[in-house]
């Protein structure tokens, strides 16, 4: 035993004990013959004072940052009190210490504001680790680990293990696949979640599963995207949408109270997919502020039983409004004085590659009442009022429109909502909104192929009242320019998703539980009955077993947890996370591998 | 909402609730006009009566084994009550039912003595799993891995996960590879374990930690092996081997608790390697029964300071035990009444090429105080006695030997001696005994190489009492005949496995923390720097700013199970388990993979 407490759990009441305690060097500060040093291990900071005696020890060996010791003392009142740490009243009186290791000096202070660049950090993880903030990090992942599980286990989940060495099926991203020497030629592949494997556990009869689970896709990487990374992953049979969105939102309650101490009261707001793109241009809408899209004018199909309010831009002659597809703005309060430096800004935001906009047009509705617009030449000041007005403005705010085709004006849009939210600091990252979207369409069409993708999974089951739909009309398109008639455009899926101040936590849906529909759906998808039997017959030969009715969700564990976490970066809540190339940088991998792996697995390279 | 109720929750207090229930048909009765149905649930299984009226409906449609139904209706007092199942006191009086899902006639019957064989019920595991057996099972190992986790947190250990895509440095087992499509020619590794991780949490000051991890190895599949595989694995840091063995026992103790109700009490054993060699021929003895090993002959240098008792056996001319490097004897309790017939099939038993004797000893210790024996042409009924009595037989007991070269004729008692006790039913399944083995050898002798291979890994650490032999001398073997006269053949590692009923459970050990004795243990494997640097020079590196002393434990958890399950197949204990060639049966893989991934991943086949 190399220590009888830690360094975060001494109090006044401990005076005089004799202890034991270990750790690294955080700071040391010689005041003469006497010395405070302050030694850190996971739980906190003790001072250690060493005196007259052993200070002539510590000059012919002084230990340096980041050393690891090992000291014997007693526990003193301190005279000058720290408030700031837990064990700030006392210190040690070091009767003994032994050097346990040594430590080079780390290429960046272990420190809340360190010195260390990404890359720098990266490289030496297990030293970045040390830093509270990341320490803060992994704790907080921990705690709501532990709370999901707990609240998984009192509502009778099961935690139930599915195989990482399984079938490739490419559906929607790419396989991370495992060549298998006992079957040469052949390939296992990492699950890009268990998917398939907890529907035939609710086929089995297991009614309530859960896992928290490591899943792989081979994506090419995004910032805060990784190639291995965390599901809370749950399904239940028995139930209908409705009971998921409960059990669901109580998990997220309870990890709010246990891992934040906040009770999250009121209920969790609901949206269908349709009002989510028409009022914030995006499906996983930041509804801590408003700045709600006007829709000035948009695609027909596009939306159903909206009204048009496009007169209000027609007849103008102002090309910008009138070639356009989709013309869209939102009032951004309190922004009427921006200066003409600052407008600019903004359209230079619009135009970059990233949003791809051509320009911007505004409105201000000045607190006089006035109206000033860069499109003034086309629209008198009346017709800029009932603009502006339109989009919710009143004076004193600015009116911004973007238009353009509709998926990019509304993608755009939708981006610079979100921007003006956060210059106007309206994202409070201590407040916390959730959101269920729901009723999404089932399919999405495929230009290319013209044939229907699954804009969830091909195991999402249609709304009750589109099976009929589904099952009695066939998925075949035969006027590709017409594919929005079709009636397939139209199902609603029976998924949702859970939306957190702007992010997707969660995702999930009723599943297909009958052959019969399920055959349906992989031959809405291209799959003829050989390929369908080939890749998914187990499913199929399950479904003939008497398969409940089921659904269930899928949690993405580090985004929730950098969320709750106050953070943009899923990589600070995984320890040992992969940079932008998918490498692990700290210990250099991927690399290349043997001669001898080669011949086992009877594979060889192909490089272009 | 599809039930109001489980189908094991519903009791005589009950009565008079309007219900409903989802499940599967377990069993149909028809009594004329009436039916009896028991429906079935994860949670038990329920009696419903369709009276009269519904019985014309059912005929119409007669629901078979395995349909789903939906069925409404009021509890009623069972007039025939089944004490065998929680339910038995009430049934349901159905008023309305709806089939749910159908289905065809199971292959084979869901029940715990099924019809179905092995091959079969891995195809439809899925319909495998809804058997109670395999039910429990999973449920069991919800609540080890729940138990476990409890207890460490309570502990204080933190749940944190290690990357699965990791860097292949094949030392013991092969890697399962995982080529990487972003850095063309280079592979991931699947972990064998997240040894190097967990060391780098430790140098981080993650004090305690603890994951249920998967696991990877890709070397043929005997029975009871699986590619994919758990453990619960753990870490400490500022500790010594005794506080690792406190913990843990500690966790095995609150595991056999929680779980099988048994209350553990009692010291757990501890034996050093070399005494479970010499008492039990095995480093992971079964010690609920003794039949002991008498070691009548042994090789120098096998073992230190244990008596010779050749002279028992020496001067008979007897060549089957004179030529022999090694004569084992253990007495098997009241069996000196064996017929010919059985020790002829005793001798067959180890002359089977698994075991691979040439032959077996007996002396039967007759109950009137004579002694017959097959070697009697050799030695007198006083040598016999002698020998007898030295392996601990009492009038009764057949004692049986067995002679040839150390490794085999040690390895072939001990099989021997686990084979009688299982005949002689003294391996009960239902008592637990723990044992700690400690003090393996750090080292084995790798002849092919004439070079030391780590016993348990390269990050054992020796005893500390042998630090000093490690670094003071140069690993290399000048005299490969004398190895055994090396000073790196006698250091003992700071090691430690966790024994019950004969199986290894966990295994652990202190780690090496300091740069210059893990290059030291890199040099005596055979690295030089280059290839220490090229592989490891991450953790070397780590252990250049303030590495702890840590140590820790990896458990067994599919084994582990299977133990407390009572069963010697972990397959049982796995919701998805693969074959012996390392394939899913159910889902088929692994399988091919299309040629767009291969072209993408830029390898190719070189099939032999």
């Amino acid at each position: 035993m190399y220590r009888t407490h830690t360094c975060g759990e001494l109090r006044i009441t401990d005076i005089d004990k004799e202890v034991s305690l270990a750790g690294w060097v955080q700071a040391v500060r010689k005041f003469g013959s006497i010395t405070f040093l302050d030694l850190r291990d996971r739980y906190g900071i003790t001072q250690l004072l060493f005196g007259e005696d052993l200070n002539k020890v510590l000059d012919n060996d002084p230990p340096g940052r980041e050393f690891v010791l090992q000291v014997t003392g007693r526990v003193s009142e301190r005279s000058n009190k720290n408030a700031q740490i837990s064990t700030g009243d006392i210190e040690i009186a070091v009767s003994s210490f032994k050097i346990l290791n040594r430590s080079a000096v780390p290429p960046f202070s272990i420190q809340d504001d360190t010195d260390g660049g990404d890359d720098l950090r990266m490289k030496y993880r297990f030293l970045d680790l040390r830093r509270n903030t990341l320490k803060k990090n992994l704790e907080l992942r921990y705690a709501v680990n532990r709370s999901a599980r707990n609240y998984l286990h009192e509502h009778h989940f099961m935690d139930i293990e599915t195989p990482f060495l399984i079938r490739s099926t490419p559906e929607g991203a790419r396989d991370f696949v495992v060549p298998s020497r006992m079957n040469p030629g052949q390939f296992y592949a990492l699950p890009q979640s268990p998917q398939t494997f907890k529907q035939l556990l609710m086929v089995s009869g297991y009614d309530r599963y859960y896992q928290v689970v490591k899943c792989f896709r081979d994506e090419d990487l995004r910032a805060d995207r990784q190639p291995e990374f965390t599901q809370i992953d749950c399904e239940m049979a028995f139930v209908e949408q409705e009971d998921i969105l409960v059990m669901f939102e109580g998990l997220i309650r309870q990890i709010f109270k246990e891992v934040k101490g906040i009770t999250y009261s009121g209920e969790v707001e609901r949206m269908t997919w349709e009002d989510a793109m028409w009022t914030y241009g995006n499906d996983k809408p930041d509804i801590r502020f408003g700045m709600k899209l006007c829709n000035l004018r948009f695609p027909s199909h596009t939306f159903t039983g909206k009204p048009s309010i496009t007169s209000l831009i027609e007849g103008a002659n102002f090309p910008v409004f009138d070639t356009a597809e989709t013309v869209i703005a939102i009032a951004v309060p309190g922004c009427s004085e921006y200066t003409r430096k600052q407008t600019d800004e903004l359209t230079e935001w619009v135009k970059r590659p990233q949003i791809g906009m051509k320009g911007l047009v505004f409105i201000k509705c000045n607190a006089d009442g006035t109206y000033k617009s860069s499109a003034e030449k086309f629209y008198s000041e009346e017709r800029l009022k009932s603009i502006a007005e339109s989009a919710g403005a009143i004076a004193g705010d600015l009116v911004l429109i973007l238009a353009g085709a509709e998926e990019k004006t509304r993608k755009a849009m939708s981006e610079l909502r979100l921007e003006m939210g956060r210059r106007l600091a309206l994202r409070k990252e201590d407040e916390f909104r959730l959101l269920w979207v729901l009723d999404f369409p089932l399919f999405e069409y495929a230009e290319d192929d013209n044939r229907w993708v699954a804009r969830h999974h091909p195991f999402t089951s249609p709304k009750p009242s589109d099976i009929d739909t589904m099952i009695g009309n066939d998925p075949v398109i035969t006027n590709p320019a017409e594919y929005l008639k079709h009636p397939y455009a139209n199902i609603k899926a029976n998924a949702y998703d859970m939306v957190l101040n702007g992010n997707e936590i969660g995702g999930g849906s009723i599943r297909i539980y009958q052959r019969e529909l399920q055959e349906k759906m992989f031959e809405a998808l291209g799959m003829d009955k050989a390929e369908q039997q080939h890749k998914f017959g187990f499913l199929l030969g399950a479904f003939e077993y008497g398969a409940p009715p089921h659904g269930g969700i899928a949690f993405g564990f580090d985004r929730l947890c950098a969320i709750l976490g106050g953070s943009e970066s899923i990589r600070d809540f995984i320890a040992f996370p992969k940079n932008n190339s998918g490498r692990d940088v700290m210990i250099d991998a991927p690399s290349t591998i043997d001669e001898k792996q080669f011949t086992e697995l009877q594979i060889r390279l192909n490089l272009k």
